[in-house]
């Protein structure tokens, strides 16, 4: 293990945190708040600790091994917590480091889970500062799923390597750089429009780059208490809808669209469960809306589309309080939560791919009880999946099962009921934000004990890194030379 | 597909049914109850209906195909229930059919999920069909898992033919024989066992009876309606504890404790696993409940290992309402009916076996990630477990948590919340009997709507028969020539 290309990278990349602190204490100072000077304090700090470091292992050779990959890539998650906790903790908005800690890994998983009970209390800085980590932490996923874990092995992602456009060398550094050059680019186009479109309506700029920010990276950080619902316009939450949608999409096939390769993104067999999966969704609940609540057809399909697409995506704003819809309505919501967007979004959960996947494997396993000795391969976008694929991807869903499981009876263990753990769980397994019961969109994660939030914490890293890659680095081969 | 041949076996397996209602129609005899008259009616169309096909399939040659085996054994349950329900109906006891048909299908999948609300009502004669159809059940399913399936090959359960002693030939029918006479003989020792000790503690002969047939086929249903609570006799539920677990380990290993292999037991991995994760669950749950609850140590120790070994060994009986317990205890409960007993036992649920099969797959894809190119087989008593029955199990790990998610859907959809639809369906799949919330220990089945009943039902078979054996039946390649 090369300890010191490992800091080399954690200390560039801490630099580089500070400049964007500085940047938010920049967005105090133009509304002239008085906290500007937390965050420059916070960004001194971790500057000031990346430029001690930096000297002992500027000196280092070069070359990242798959070992090292593991370990930086599960230490900037964690490395960037517990820094940008640090403006929200000396300003005093979030008193508690524990606190602090969690919205800020909430950010930059992308989970959106919140411990705050007055989010327009915060100054705009903070508020800049908390949608960034968000969008922050979308960039860096689109990299790690589309160029870093298909080289590490991780859950079946080798799978989608084959869609990813440009060179694919050996060594991690070329490629990663060209994948997130290309991708990058689409998710700052993105984001943009989203802006130019929400400003259209009847958002301000402030609140337009925020959302913006936060929809791309499937966060859902809103600077509404009341998420989404707050701005109460139909013209907002279509759009927001929409980009939601693009946001759980491959970024891979957005660039094909940029392209016009629209065959390409018509011929993914992931895209098309996911769009159908969502429309087909949508309006099963629309329909049981008009049914027993008597919605009238608009609204009943403008709360659902938004609500299915922002739980499948795993972005996590509301319009509505969903607890508040019929059991039926809950469950399905609930299992949406066991999705997620697809592969190679920002979106968490185990992704539409593996699901599929699993779906058809098991599918085929029927075949196979028939004609035991037939070797009957599953296919996907008309290639056959190897088998060493679909082991991991099954051992990626048992051990997500797992880790919903033991989280589930550790949350019941500090106190919560059933509904409230299972919710709680899945939604920052899941990298969602809001679960159900206790922890529904109307609620939030102030009220969970300390040590609670602390694996939650631990949870939003776990299922935004797809499991394998953190939870490797416990086991004793790991380490073993 | 020989269609003779399976009208030819089930029609004299419905003569077989026809003399047991027949019998329990002499206990009501015996106990001077008018409802004897219904007994035999239904025992005259049961049999009727036998004899009335007889001739038409007698003349077929004796041979049984694997694609017959699986439409014997699917319809073997539904047939059984469908007749069995008759006494109930005819006599009036259970006035709809539904609800009648629910409450056998029930008995004869050893699930015990009852829509009795007054238990006590019912004639001594209907009370011990109630219960024999659990024990048939149990006999049924001991040849099944030790005999059929694996020839068959459902769900990895080919794994533990191995075990079994005695020959193996390629035919069904004298391999079924063989190990259907050995096993049977444990079976009916350790009911009359049973009988005897609970006898000898404050229970009636007749309670004592019916009791160890319902355990002893981990079935669960109780002449009362308190169930063993009833009895509130420290002596019954300690004895019944010991011979819930006893039913709920492979009766292959009981066979070897009969000629006092014991080595054999101790060297079983399941065994060790389903041992010392019952005393390890019992004792967590024990030290719970007296910190949280104040309980004494004795009562906090009886009333845990109670509810453990009846739910995990998908038994169902119940001496408290867990439901009052703390939280984490009802997580706990809740998830031990995604387990069950173990394989080769009446126990429902996925069994130890794969479960532990599944954990020890998943932590070895650690291994596999780090050394992509080494080949790391499973091992399970110190043998290696091939690909293929991996794979097996890890689809049918697949399909039964598929099945899970949709009847909770379907339920939530009938009308039920989410606790109650999860209770429900987990309770019927897993072939335990009480769930939680609306279906918990403390409450029963009565008041689902119909339709939901027929799913539950539907479950309990498939359940049952180990998802495969039934679902292959839906498939269209299944019906291929």
């Amino acid at each position: 293990m090369n300890k010191k290309i490992i800091l080399f990278i954690l200390v560039r990349l801490l630099a580089v945190e500070s400049v964007i602190i500085s940047v938010s204490g920049l967005v105090s100072v133009l509304y002239g708040e008085a906290d500007y000077v937390y965050f420059f304090l916070s960004a001194g700090i971790a500057l000031g600790i990346a430029l001690l470091i930096y000297p002992f292992v500027n000196n280092t050779e070069r070359n990242l091994g798959k070992r090292e990959g593991y370990v930086v890539v599960s230490s900037v998650w964690v490395m960037f917590s517990a820094f940008g906790a640090l403006p929200f903790y000396l300003s005093g908005a979030i008193p508690e480091y524990t606190n602090a800690f969690f919205e800020t890994m909430s950010g930059f998983t992308t989970t959106g889970a919140s411990i705050l009970n007055d989010i327009e209390s915060l100054s705009h800085g903070l508020l800049f500062w908390r949608s960034i980590t968000q969008w922050l932490g979308g960039m860096g996923i689109i990299v790690m799923a589309l160029a870093i874990l298909p080289i590490l092995g991780i859950g079946g992602m080798q799978l989608f390597v084959a869609e990813v456009p440009g060179p694919t060398p050996d060594k991690l550094h070329p490629r990663i750089k060209g994948t997130a050059k290309r991708l990058w680019g689409i998710y700052i186009l993105l984001t943009v429009l989203e802006i130019i479109l929400l400003y259209l309506g009847d958002m301000n700029l402030f609140d337009a780059i925020n959302h913006s920010f936060t929809t791309m990276a499937t966060g859902g950080y809103s600077t509404k208490q009341l998420s989404v619902a707050y701005y109460n316009s139909p013209y907002i939450e279509y759009v927001i809808s929409v980009f939601m949608f693009l946001a759980g999409m491959n970024f891979t096939l957005s660039f094909f669209a940029l392209h016009l390769k629209f065959k390409k993104i018509i011929n993914n067999e992931e895209f098309r469960w996911y769009f159908f999966g969502t429309i087909g969704i949508t309006i099963m609940i629309t329909m049981f809306l008009m049914y027993h609540q008597g919605t009238a057809l608009e609204k009943a399909f403008r709360d659902s589309l938004f609500q299915v697409v922002s739980i499948l995506t795993t972005t996590g704003f509301a319009t509505v309080d969903y607890m508040q819809w019929p059991s039926f309505v809950v469950v399905i919501i609930f299992l949406l939560m066991f999705v997620g967007g697809s592969a190679g979004s920002t979106g968490g959960g185990p992704k539409v791919m593996r699901i599929l996947l699993m779906l058809k494997n098991s599918y085929f396993e029927f075949k196979r009880i028939m004609h035991p000795n037939a070797i009957i391969p599953v296919r996907i976008n008309k290639k056959s999946v190897g088998p060493n694929i679909i082991a991991n991807i099954q051992a990626f869903m048992v051990v997500y099962i797992i880790i919903f499981v033991v989280g589930t009876i550790f949350m019941s263990y500090v106190g919560l009921d059933l509904d409230t753990a299972m919710g709680a769980v899945i939604a920052c397994l899941g990298n969602i934000g809001p679960g159900i019961a206790g922890v529904g969109p109307a609620n939030n994660f102030a009220s969970i004990p300390s040590l609670g939030k602390w694996l939650l914490s631990a949870l939003m890293l776990v299922g935004r890194l797809e499991l394998f890659t953190v939870l490797v680095l416990f086991t004793p081969h790991f380490w073993k030379k």
